[in-house]
């Protein structure tokens, strides 16, 4: 290049040059160095690398910037247009040529790494980088003279029109490797996977890419298939955990394997088979064809991380609740028995933190990320255990609290799980004492009219998690729950709801069939529930040593469920100000995305999970003082600030001084 | 250490340090990079680290070297003693510990990178260096406080241990490690391929691992079965090529595949089957276990190369001849289907060299080490295709000559396979015409007494491809054959077993039942097949820019049991000094054993391979000329003052002048 050439500025990135005339706006920006996509290697077939001429006078750049100085729209890209659609004023890069000075604005599909962004304002977006490219080559034909392997030429293909080298290529790929060269006429497409290995190849120009996102729960698996090129969901589809037949919950599993020769293999295979089922339905829904979606990845609590690994989880089951592994794992999702997708695909799960702490949670720290966070987080994915994590950029701690499965309705005697027909929401009245509700299926309160009606088909049927957080927290509120957590008998000179149940009391929530009361052991099991959330959280906060938390992050379903504020009420996490929590939703399902758009991503969770404080609440003496102490509401002893601000709470609440759990029962007892 | 410290010298390495007293001998060993194996790493469970106490006066060194220098036979040498036995004066070099200074002799066999002796002289021998290693590891047990996976500790053991550092694991291995773990006690022993993968794991300590190397003929397969630890073949075992039902030859076999969809499936499977089945039995007759079988060496040409690896060989079959890949490929042992190994065994397959070159070659060159002569090496493979290697250490070319299966007895009207009952040695009395033979299977000549009685069993049935060889070369020898391959009809007047048939003459071998006769379409047949070897050879010279040839081996099943004299006498290889002539047996199965018991062969194999020139015979205009004028006895043109020498040519050859076939024919016309 000379000072004469024609200046091309790329924005936005602002990157410049001079090139000669008629050299091609992409090949400016490769030597350059702009973030332009492009899987045909600028053969006008892929259509990523589309850019903008931006016309008008630059003085900034000092240039002045015509349609004129760009060759004019060629037959590829009238080609391309007829086939495909160019938009108005775009043009293949790979196709116009520069004439004279030019800006060139490349808009963000057209970046190799662009930026996927998130339903939630508070989280990063996600730069799409995923681990599977594929490559457009153009191959040598075989020459007598020079005798080489057809996939040697590919490598020298891929080496010299993608900068590609030293890859490995799976034996199952050179099984059908010359076919593919010849179908194609020496065109062919490849993936890679991971810059290392050649994975499948299909005859001429192939531009569609899929991977899974899988979040394996001992309840639900979900499924998301993505679109590699663009990182958008395409379809999500979920399914029941057919090991639930096995146990409901993971250590009646366990016990299941310990206890049945050959459960493990049984264990594994149901939920294998489930997840290769849930491809067919997402793949099915969105229309593509199994052998495009290359790439899985999957999240899962520790457990069900072995179990879908074929390992057998007995380890787990029982102290020092040692992990086969800890590292995330790469492997062909054949080796795991999955068939519904390329048979070469590749399946990558995340690495498990402790024997409690699973692929899981590092999904949703990889979501949330408390490791980038200049405030201190914490992050609770609550479940039948509830993992919580907790640190900022320098230092991140996690543990797991043993929760029980109370919070999911198990235990409770008018419980359920979260289904059409379970009371999800409820308000009590502090003068009357009079409840409302809302079930699931239904967007009316039971005090609106219509709402027997718009009921009728799911009836009322139970209570959920979300629901009973919300009845007790509406129980302390009104008054009808002590601060200790006792039904108070006094409550039921005011109301008929308040009804003894031998020497203790119950609140009646509904009437009917089915008669719908909270019971005072229903109270005790979400007190141990909460306590135990509460008490993990406070040993990490103690380990860190800080005393307040600047922002909370509830993950999980459940947590996506609940109000934050009457999950304060009850003390199930510590005192925040309440603009500062909020739900993640599925952050561990959206953890499995973005490891499965972005490959930086795996190793940056492999060495977030290393440096990772593992702290086990069943060795730490603290943890019992800390769980005793947090059975009061919101807490038998620790001041609630931000909620007392923002809440109206009981007397002795609000002004918990020094009281413990034994000097609440004195007052209630002197009541 | 210090100048007072006592000196240790080992030998034959002759390293030499001073250590404090009370090192034990194989960690001052170890200090000073002297080569002594281990697998328990120094705990006394092995027994591979025997030495010897040199006792006396060693001048040289400056030291007297006493008994006393050492410490006593201890109780886990006095164990070890008694449950394998410790040699006369040997110690476990990891038990013994320093005293005083010392002379310590480490025998080979103590050796890891032992040398491993061929039966042939002139060859080199086999550095034992194994691509699977044994480790013997004591891992740390899991703990609450610290949580981490088992298979992060085993590989920790592995760094600490054994300086082994990111390693990868096979799921398959993560699947059993656990229950290994703990079964052991934490003390395991892994298997570790290329200092790269962990592929298997054994409770407590575990000291043997074998491999096999097997060559895949398109006739017949050869198995080896090697212990990886002394490198020894403990079993070898042979079967047929299945695929014979197939076709005979290989092209009949491609054109099978080509004419029956699922063809290439069918021979895919016959072929491995066929060495499972191999596998199974030469592990029970070695008594091996299968799950001690963790490694995998495979030759063959290029087609039972693709069949072997279920790529289907179409392409081979017609110009270009292209190869699906001529990289060497590792990959299990299961992902081609055996199952007759450990379930984790990694298979290797040697690289092709060219469409009509494979990696049975590429185990010729491993194992005759053309690449390290600085004598002009000509390697020839004969069988259906003739493969032919011709350089030194300066420059190696290799090519394919289509010589057919005239010297496998094909295409002979008398002609068979080697087998008990074929003639494969003749001899004629140059006076009497008279011939005398021997069959397989029999060590008497037919005109001693007792061989009627010897072959009664066998019979004799035909004629192989060494007595074709013979008994043509002694037909020239006395006349009876001409110059040009003609049958002299001037004979008949000399012997009866000259005899006319129609047009042309034949040789009688043998009356009675079955009467075996050399007929003037077999001489053409083995003259057609002989000139196209010889071509071949020709051609590589030409390239090479040499006139002739220092030395000359012959690879191959057939190349072992011809005469070299006799086959130089027809003119099948160039004229050499006959001392240098010689054969190799199964180079190729011996080229997979190479590879098996040395990594470092596949790195210098594949490098070798890359930097071989590949002349491809059916597209070099100057082949068709030196086939031409190598159809004459020894030679239409060319002169063999060796072979002259050594033997009395009929006056014509030796005299060759410019005689061209045609001037040849002239001759004889004149007659």
């Amino acid at each position: 290049m000379t000072p004469k050439d024609p200046l091309i500025v790329f924005t936005p990135s602002g990157r410049r040059g001079r090139f000669p005339t008629g050299t091609a706006v992409l090949a400016a920006a490769r030597a350059l160095g702009v973030d332009i996509d492009s899987v045909c290697g600028g053969r006008g077939l892929c259509g990523r690398c589309q850019v903008r001429l931006s016309a008008g006078e630059f003085a900034k750049h000092g240039i002045v910037s015509r349609d004129a100085n760009l060759t004019g729209i060629n037959d590829v890209e009238t080609r391309f247009d007829a086939k495909r659609g160019l938009g108005p004023g775009l043009r293949l890069s790979c196709q116009a040529e520069i004439l004279g000075d030019v800006v060139i604005d490349v808009p963000p599909e057209s970046q190799v790494h662009k930026q996927v962004v998130r339903k939630r304002a508070e989280v990063r977006a996600i730069e799409l980088d995923p681990a599977i490219r594929l490559h457009y080559l153009e191959v040598e034909r075989p020459d007598m003279h020079y005798p080489s392997g057809d996939l040697e030429r590919v490598m020298k293909a891929l080496e010299e029109q993608w900068g590609l080298r030293g890859l490995e290529c799976d034996l199952r790929v050179l099984q059908i490797l010359q076919r593919v060269l010849r179908d194609g006429d020496w065109k062919i497409t490849v993936a890679v996977h991971r810059a290392q290995v050649l994975t499948t190849a299909w005859a001429g120009f192939h531009d569609s890419a899929y991977g899974i996102a899988v979040d394996v729960g001992s309840t639900t698996i979900a499924a998301h298939l993505c679109d590699l090129a663009t990182g958008r969901v395409i379809a999500s589809s979920g399914a029941m955990n057919p090991q639930i037949r096995f146990g409901e919950d993971l250590m009646s599993r366990v016990s299941y394997v310990m206890m049945h020769p050959g459960g493990a293999v049984e264990l594994t295979a149901a939920v294998r088979e489930a997840i290769d089922t849930l491809f067919k339905e997402v793949a099915q829904e969105a229309g593509v064809p199994k052998d495009d979606i290359l790439n899985v990845t999957f999240v899962g609590n520790p457990i069900m991380h072995h179990l879908l690994l074929g390992i057998d989880p007995t380890e787990l089951g029982g102290a020092p609740f040692a992990l086969a592994a800890n590292s995330g794992m790469t492997f062909w999702a054949s080796e795991i028995g999955l068939s519904a997708l390329n048979r070469n695909a590749r399946a990558y799960v995340l690495p498990c933190i402790a024997g409690h702490v699973g692929a899981d949670t590092a999904g949703v720290i990889l979501s949330e990320s408390p490791h980038l966070s200049d405030e201190i987080m914490l992050v609770v994915d609550v479940g039948t255990n509830a993992e919580i994590v907790l640190g900022n950029k320098q230092r991140l701690l996690a543990c797991s609290s043993p929760t029980g499965p109370a919070f999911e309705g198990a235990q409770i005697s008018c419980g359920q799980r979260a289904a059409p027909g379970a009371i999800e929401r409820v308000r009590i009245d502090p003068q009357t004492l009079e409840p409302r509700y809302r079930v699931i299926g239904c967007d009316l309160w039971s005090d609106e009219d219509g709402f027997a009606a718009a009921t009728k088909k799911t009836g009322v049927t139970g209570i959920c998690g979300s629901g009973i957080i919300e009845v007790l927290a509406e129980m302390y509120l009104s008054g009808i729950l002590s601060r200790d957590g006792t039904i108070d008998g006094a409550m039921a000179a005011r109301s008929g709801r308040v009804i003894a149940d031998g020497r203790t009391f119950s609140y009646l929530l509904r009437e009917g069939e089915p008669r719908i009361a909270i019971l005072q052991t229903d109270v005790r099991a979400i007190q141990l529930a909460k306590a135990a959330l509460y008490a993990g959280a406070r040993l990490l906060m103690d380990r860190l040593g800080v005393e307040t938390v600047d922002r909370i992050v509830l993950a999980g379903a459940f947590g996506s469920h609940i109000d934050v504020k009457h999950a304060m009420i009850l003390g199930m996490i510590p005192d925040c100000d309440l603009a500062k929590v909020g739900s993640a939703g599925n952050a561990a399902g959206t953890g499995a995305v973005i490891a499965l758009l972005n490959q930086k991503a795996r190793d940056d969770i492999a060495r977030i999970v290393r440096g990772v404080e593992k702290v086990e609440t069943a060795v730490e003496p603290r943890f019992q003082e800390h769980f005793v102490a947090a059975m009061g509401l919101p807490h038998s002893s620790a001041p609630f600030p931000h909620l007392a601000a923002a809440v109206r709470l009981p007397e002795a609440a609000r002004n918990p001084g020094r009281n413990s759990e034994r000097g609440a029962r004195r007052r209630r007892q002197g009541n």
